[in-house]
């Protein structure tokens, strides 16, 4: 039982704390999550990430979801929201009660969610960005969409601090995992190169579409290792997310890509991907 | 800006939400924690956990908190509870804003503590627990205390489901790293083994009064690699944890310990490590 609760300098009644102080969420980054966006009123891959969601949930064990509850709850925020253009993120997490590693077997799932509108970056498209590699510091079940998220903003703020957009996460073996919060892929001879998927990175929904994409332009794909090396001498590298969907690298850890401007390959993907979202 | 947010099943307006909703600690896990003890009305080591809540927020770049002030707040809450056996836990966030990976350079961070009265466990203490290995899948930083504490809670759950009372964590070296919510020990020999400090374990303050209290009794000590079999072949073996100091450890993946029952190395440890605490 909480005798003194304090909130920043504030002793508060524990009784009076709003059951968000004591969230699983926050002590443990115990939930799952999923972030969705619409093209022009329409919820662009919504079956994949729900289907995404509920295996994250299960994979932490996390029971007592109606995956139809929460997706109309989405979708009511979605219509009341009124944005053709939307970014929807929502999470569950395992509940609210007192820390303890454990959990109670009969506590409830808390969960929350934001619509707000997803303003496209036409520059960064046009231009492309530049990204700088971090090491891989995440833990070994990245295939869950989990809130331990700690070395993913930590990766990308150091990849700011030099001047780039985007971490790109480089594993103990050496080999690009995916961005700190997107997915990696590079062209190199004429045919896509990403990552398999493995506990060690997202199944990333735009990553699947991208691949699609890639096979409607008769263009092989192959998923291996890659290395920063090769990806610093690769012919187009982009990145792959679900409110940005194609972004071109034209700078990797310093080192011009190409021409240094968005190539052919990525603009025909970009091209082939955007027939998928309308 | 958020249009429209959702609590549960409620439609919530953006600017009624309360900041947790928004705090990058439930987001990503941005933040640390420390949780601290006190034995007959005097906080333990609490200069040693200050410390390391300062190297903490330091190392996930978490600017702007007065160490003084922490300290004062702890001092007052634990004051105004009156419990002479409490356990003060408290974190520390970036702060909250709606949702995005990097984060504004003006953000306020948040604090939150609560004290609890800490109930003795004399029965664990007096027959010891069971433990059980499980895979380490946490992050390459675990030298942080942070919030990312998913892995831990999972492994911790693991073992309970298999009867235990701790998840002993197992590297892919094939190592012992520590518990999920402890530091590990084995007696080989007579001498005091675990493993050493390094990014992937916490330094633990408790740890580093075992070691002590093994130096006053002059035994050994060797940090190195324990595999678990070596340590189900130990003589004795036991947990270091904050709330519960040391907690001797008689079966180890179903294989008994020595007799059985608690060691006679581990019962003068753990007098000598009481002598600190007075």
């Amino acid at each position: 039982m909480i005798k003194v609760a304090m909130v920043d300098d504030r002793i508060t009644p524990a009784e009076n704390l709003d059951p968000a102080y004591l969230d699983r969420g926050l002590y443990f980054g115990d939930g799952v999550y999923e972030v969705l966006r619409s093209y022009n009123g329409r919820i662009f891959a919504f079956d994949e990430h729900m289907e995404r969601f509920a295996a994250s949930l299960a994979a932490i064990r996390i029971t007592g979801i109606d995956i139809q509850i929460v997706r109309e709850r989405v979708e009511r925020a979605f219509e009341m929201a009124g944005l053709p253009n939307a970014r929807i993120y929502f999470h569950v997490t395992r509940g609210s009660e007192p820390r303890n590693h454990s959990w109670s077997a009969d506590l409830k799932p808390n969960f929350f969610l934001t619509v707000t509108e997803l303003v496209d970056n036409p520059r960064d498209k046009a231009v492309g960005i530049a990204v700088c590699t971090h090491p891989d510091w995440r833990w070994k079940r990245c295939d869950i969409k989990s809130l331990n998220l700690l070395p993913n903003i930590l990766a990308r703020q150091a990849a700011m601090d030099q001047g780039c957009e985007e971490a790109i996460l480089v594993n103990e073996a050496g080999c690009i995992t995916e961005g700190a919060g997107s997915a990696f892929f590079a062209i190199i001879g004429g045919a896509l190169r990403t990552a398999p998927l493995s506990a060690n990175i997202l199944p990333s929904i735009t990553r699947r579409f991208v691949v699609k994409a890639a096979v409607n332009l008769g263009l092989p794909t192959r998923q291996d290792c890659l290395t920063p090396q090769q990806a610093a001498a690769g012919d187009e590298l982009f990145l792959a997310v679900t409110t940005k969907d194609i972004v071109p690298v034209v700078k990797f850890d310093g080192a011009v890509i190409g021409n240094g401007t968005p190539g052919p390959l990525t603009k025909a993907i970009t091209t082939e991907f955007l027939k998928f979202t309308v």
